[in-house]
């Protein structure tokens, strides 16, 4: 992997210490402090307990989209979201490649079986959302199948935030050197190399393909209904607790201390437009 | 059942021979001959077929929706448009009444479970339409579910549309006291007798109840893109051929004869206006 | 199609007259008399009506699995059975070839998904016999897989029954000379051609294969708990009224009428030892 | 809590310190040190991604069900098993209480729903073995529904073995004060308040109950086809260590290596015989 790198980045990974936020344009040089990161963290999960608790006696449905590139940390963050959830509650949803059958479904379809019931929370690793970044990126469906999915998502979405289902929609960013090294540190690991799929090692390649289909993505499917939080996951301490934070503010439940969640911050939180050029 | 029911009913169907349509409002006074009958429902039939093939090979996808008052004949039209098509391409979906984990989701996610693939013809024996009518008339849910569900209908009927399915919304309107007959005839033969459930007995009495929403939801619910055809159902054989030939002209395929098929007689069919006062 | 066939057939089907039946052995030379099903049959329809009734009250679950010989007729006994059945009751299930995840698992999987809750009836159009058959003769599956399957299917079966499931399991045996004449008529009738699939055409060619697969299938599952009913089909009308007859017979239900019933016809149905050599 | 439990229990709890073991018949007085744990612990995750890997390539199924107690530690084990695995490949399988349809139908039609296919292993929190043990103790389903239950389980199990699926089936065992030490920390954790559920607690008083149908499950469904591994939990470092050794052992992969993984400690590990009194 590393040898076909470009050379900048090559030396931006090597020159990079442990701790160090490799991209320039992060506005904190170096990752949190443990410490810090585990006492905020410790609050939010009491917060998110609480919050799956509302959501269970007042029969809410909760859809969490986790989005981001490849390796920038989703799987991480809905562990950390759901580790003191009740698992019959709050349930991820990792849909494999779609099969013959559903591939000559509606194309949302696939997904409509595992919205929540009331009482759930649904932690999407990986959505919809699909088709309008990897599946543009990688040619696996049309640019008319493109079309219609940005035609219908409005309604799909609009559909469900109607019918009362609080809906989060988060990306987390990464940036190039960040993703390599992480890339790199998977295939040195024997227990995260099966992470690294052929679709990864594939996409380094392709960082501008991506980076093109994610700002159109975001730009077309962000709205006042259904918004996107973009959270810069250079340091994935302070991308999960901004992640969290973007969870517990999105709905009102009994209990809420906005003071102990405080606000994402903004260095590092916003919409589609703090995506890095 | 008969003596619960008003003197001019019960009057007008002891004076109605086997053959007369009683609704005097009906544009015609006798059933359609078998003779007339058998020999338009061939041609049809093999129309049927054709569509099918076309449905097949194009890999489209095709709704029916058969809705209609209790004993308009819903059944028995299903029963001809599927006699000749392959189970295993053209399926009736007749749901039970939600149960617990299902009232507990999205109206509508129970229905897009049964959503045609490519190649498949899917034949709603009732359909989400029972949130317009039955459950308005009997209160099984609430107003604010009601609107809900006015509000998202045109959102999710065009999202499918959009989609490139074929969606055929078909409503069989039958007079009161052909309905009655109807009832009655079910009551007296041991065949049909499972026909006759409670909530058309108790339906019986809520015989405006049930024209007021019937008018509210097909007025609501009637569009360009998801036009409704009223059929009027007081003569089965008229309506079932109406029917099929709308179903047929709803769509272009390889060997459709429009001579053949014919025009649905315009004086029992059309749109939410035709329906009785 | 008739090309193809050996001399013998085609003279055999050239001389039938229509209402003859072409197999030699079979024990009658003419179809039955219209007049005579009619009757047998407008009394065998009230008992299914009976029977499901007392399914529905007693929370009692059925299945029936229909197979056969292509063109054996398991199509239009079934209809015969569930025509005057509430189709929120009693359904067909008409499964298509496994897809790619289904083909992944094991191999009940995909059947026992379609199984009956209290109340039901389950109508199988083939069923997991494909394996023991047309997958045999077709290569579809391996000589493993076919073990496995002989292996776990009294274990599935004897389960079913355990259960408390009534389980009744027909096969359809017809004529080589028979199933020619009416492939031949299915490939005449457009209204039928689709029922000739490409299996049925290679199949012409496979018949000692395919009788070879059927006994051995059917002797290796043949139990005194889940007995297989074959009935000889060359004649369609006593072989849909010997299968009512066997349907009725082998479930207590009130109201049940042994006399009006009557015996499924010995001449034409028995267990796998009257399969014609 | 604390009140209603027996005054014994409380005292043990009391003298109880926090690396000490309660229960006096644990072959060890004090918890594992965490060290070796980490230690331990870092080889076997290794080996359960070679596992992994193994199941993809092979196209292999695994099942393993983790039964236990209440407070057992059944979780913690699952969450340590998985951590390093592909959610798309790893997934957990942690069922609601039977719905009214799923009440209706065959008892393990729900479970079949959620069977591997190939390349997959589900982890099963609770399994079937809930008509054994809860249902037992609280009477949610008859003896009559306990015994077909009984009579089944063997064919069924046998099946999904004989099927090629490795079935590891794990109780782990809790002794009764460390049970309610544990429920008494949930009680006074906000992170972990929701997993003492009304059964937990209406179950503390039915310990003896427990007991005699946890000993009359596990006899009776222990056979060399489908044995039960019990394990010791008092200390949860050690049951996990030998939990993930079970798992472990129970199948060929490529790389295994069982020096490293060892054998699970036969202090705290056997078949049904090691259920303390
Ligand atoms: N042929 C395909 N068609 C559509 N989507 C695909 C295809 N191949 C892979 N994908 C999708 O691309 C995404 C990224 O794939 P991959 O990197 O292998 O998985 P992950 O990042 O989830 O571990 C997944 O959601 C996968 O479903
Ligand atoms: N409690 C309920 N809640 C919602 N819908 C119901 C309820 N009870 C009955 N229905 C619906 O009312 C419709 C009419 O019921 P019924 O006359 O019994 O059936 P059918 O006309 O289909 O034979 C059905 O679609 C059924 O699902
Ligand atoms: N590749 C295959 N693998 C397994 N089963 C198959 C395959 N192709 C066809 N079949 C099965 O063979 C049976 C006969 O097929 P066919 O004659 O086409 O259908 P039918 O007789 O049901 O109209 C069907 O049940 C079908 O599912
Ligand atoms: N009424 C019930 N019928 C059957 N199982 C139940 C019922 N209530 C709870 N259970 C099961 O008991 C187990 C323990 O419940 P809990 O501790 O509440 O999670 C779970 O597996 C439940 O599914």
């Amino acid at each position: 992997l590393e040898k076909d790198a470009p050379a900048a980045l090559r030396k931006a990974i090597a020159a990079g210490k442990d701790k160090q936020v490799l991209d320039p344009s992060y506005p904190y040089p170096e990752e949190m402090k443990g410490k810090d990161y585990d006492e905020q963290m410790a609050g939010l999960q009491l917060q998110l307990v609480r919050l799956m608790h509302d959501v269970i006696r007042e029969g809410k449905r909760m859809i969490v989209l986790f989005e981001g590139r490849d390796a920038a940390g989703k799987g991480g963050t809905i562990e950390r979201v759901r580790e003191n959830l009740n698992p019959r509650s709050a349930y991820i949803v990792a849909l494999p490649k779609p099969n013959e059958r559903e591939a000559d479904e509606w194309y949302f379809q696939r997904y409509v079986d595992w919205l929540p019931a009331r009482g759930e929370i649904a932690l999407f690793d990986r959505s919809w959302y699909n088709r309008g970044v990897v599946e543009k990126v990688f040619g696996f469906s049309s640019n008319a199948q493109r079309e219609t999915f940005f035609r219908q998502l409005p309604l799909f979405e609009n559909m469900l935030v109607d019918d009362g289902v609080i809906l989060v929609k988060l990306w987390l960013e990464v940036g190039r050197a960040e993703q390599l090294r992480r890339f790199l540190a998977r295939e040195r690991d024997p227990l995260k190399q099966w992470k690294l799929s052929s679709i990864d090692v594939d996409g380094l390649a392709k960082w501008d393909d991506y980076s093109a289909a994610i700002r159109d993505t975001l730009l077309r499917s962000h709205s006042g209904i259904a918004p996107w939080t973009v959270i810069r996951a250079d340091d994935k301490r302070r991308a999960r607790i901004a992640a969290i934070q973007t969870i517990l503010r999105s709905v009102e439940f009994r209990g809420r201390d906005d003071r102990l969640i405080g606000q994402p911050d903004p260095q590092i939180t916003g919409g589609p437009e703090i995506l890095p050029e």
